[in-house]
């Protein structure tokens, strides 16, 4: 996060998730971490991306509109705070919608069949022939989202980097078509800590693959998590030198640790031998109960009180329709289209 | 239009033109003579769709910007009559960008490539790699439009057939994921004569092939026209047999002569020998010049009121609005989606 220090102009920051599940450690190390510090910064939009959720879940709407709320819980839960961070919803922002048909028509098939992050993603989904068309367009839609908001930095992780590199590529060619140019390129805010592995040493943390641990999970969740976490599978007796590479515990006491020093002395310890799995992971556990826990509490109170959770939800979309209306707006305007309401 | 007399309940009607152009004389015969018809009988809406103009002018929207107020007056000159049918425009109306952002998430690629009219423009226009992304779904789109009016009649042409079916089909999936049928299944409405010639004998009428008469040509351009027009390459003596299939003349007398039994003793006349190509031209341009004369004064005179033209299509949109917010708010709710504004 070098911009925060070498950055004194202002910006304005988007970020987002896919109302898919609740948020879990990896996106509170790689990203809502981040976002309770840059909303003393910057103005921000948190952008609750319901209809990219759709994008590969078309036949099961459920899932994403019933995931709306648990993730504003995980937001304010975590310290998002929507006097400072604007929090708000992608499927009542028409604006972002009618951009990305305007944008569709000056990006080819090509160009968004090319896209690595697409590729990569089709792949992985297992999409060949049924490949629903708002998937292969999600990288439009995308860019249509940062630029109605006129965001100039968005905190993603590198795999993301393709992603505003197309929009950028829209934001060029769009502004080369209008009187003057309105959109806004964007550039990354890459985090130090991109990527949080599983608790089984898979480099994708995943609600399917079973190894997160959620920004509400119980107190007794965290202690079997802790335990069944992937360490130095040769690390057989306590006196045997362990290898830290690999070795989750040590990567989560790295991102969540709160003493470095503390960290480096245990990891120069493990490596000669000497200092035990079951050392290592309390207290690690010590520091996951003690982060989540607060979180968890206050998950509870926000998560039993959907009226307030959509008041806030309603509030922050009201503003961001203002945001996004003019920018629409002076889009139509510059083509050529009339504006009527 | 067997279905003017066969039905008697309701219908909803949606038509509408991309305006990349000045409507003319196939467009007429086609569907504008249908529409002042239709519009005595039925709810009609007419969508100036210039989204979808833009979805192959993508870097020349001024075209379509330009062409929105050219189709408005070309409507109003030949009896689309605002107090009957409602005039609105596709880009003013934001609930069909997001049904369709909504629709593509249920249609995959393969789908959309696979829709015949969609191949044939496709090569028609020479897209290959450079294909638009905004064409390439356009068909999703239209569905989007008929179905936000819940129209169940839509007068087209038999190339537009595949268009229905994947409506229809989209129809049926989003109906099957909301708790009750909200969407409605169209039909086609095939015009008695789908397709007029160009003046050169060309299958297809188009601006850039040169072979149109647009509904605001001259007096003299009419004349011109019709003078030019092809008609049997064989008949070179007027006491030769001539020959009726292919020669534009007939088929345009067809078209416009109020008389049928007239053309028919003309026909006969040709065929055995003594009518010449003159005479029958001149038959005709007497037909197109009390045809287009007084379409042609009123097309001056709205074409003069820009004002005028833009209150009757903000007071149509505004129409159109309420009807297509109802349908989106419907649909949104029946996936589980907030509806706040």
């Amino acid at each position: 996060m070098s911009d925060l220090q070498t950055h004194s102009a202002s910006h304005t920051i988007l970020t987002g998730d896919r109302p898919t599940g609740q948020l879990h450690l990896g996106h509170y190390i790689g990203s809502l971490r981040q976002r309770v510090a840059l909303q003393d910064l910057y103005p921000q939009f948190v952008l609750i991306a319901d209809l990219q959720g759709l994008t590969d879940n078309g036949s099961n709407p459920q899932k994403i509109s019933h995931n709306i709320f648990e993730v504003m819980a995980d937001y304010l839960a975590v310290g998002i705070d929507p006097a400072k961070t604007t929090i708000c919803l992608q499927s009542a922002l028409p604006a972002l919608a009618e951009l990305t048909m305007l944008y569709m028509n000056i990006v080819s098939v090509a160009r968004v069949e090319r896209n690595p992050t697409v590729k990569a993603e089709i792949a992985q989904k297992g999409f060949s022939r049924t490949l629903p068309t708002g998937f292969l367009v999600y990288p439009i839609s995308q860019a249509a989202d940062i630029t109605a908001f006129k965001a100039d930095r968005v905190p993603v992780g590198d795999d993301q980097l393709p992603m505003l590199e197309q929009t950028n590529e829209i934001v060029h060619k769009m502004n080369s078509l209008l009187p003057e140019p309105t959109l806004v390129p964007c550039q990354a805010m890459l985090s130090a800590v991109s990527r949080l592995p599983g608790i089984d040493g898979n480099a994708k943390m995943s609600k399917s693959l079973g190894n997160t641990l959620t920004l509400g999970a119980s107190a007794d969740d965290i202690s079997k998590a802790v335990h069944a976490m992937y360490t130095d599978p040769n690390h057989l007796r306590v006196s045997d030198p362990g290898r830290i590479e690999g070795n989750v515990v040590f990567t989560y006491l790295d991102a969540f640790h709160p003493d470095a020093a503390q960290v480096a002395t245990m990891k120069e310890h493990y490596q000669r031998g000497g200092l035990g799995d079951r050392q290592c992971k309390q207290e690690l556990e010590a520091c996951l109960q003690a982060l989540l826990e607060p979180i968890r509490e206050r998950r509870l109170q926000f998560s039993a009180d959907k009226v307030a959770l959509m008041e806030i939800l309603q509030a922050g979309t009201e503003k961001a329709r203002e945001v996004t209306q003019q920018t629409l707006a002076e889009v139509k305007r510059g083509l050529g289209l009339p504006v009527m309401f």
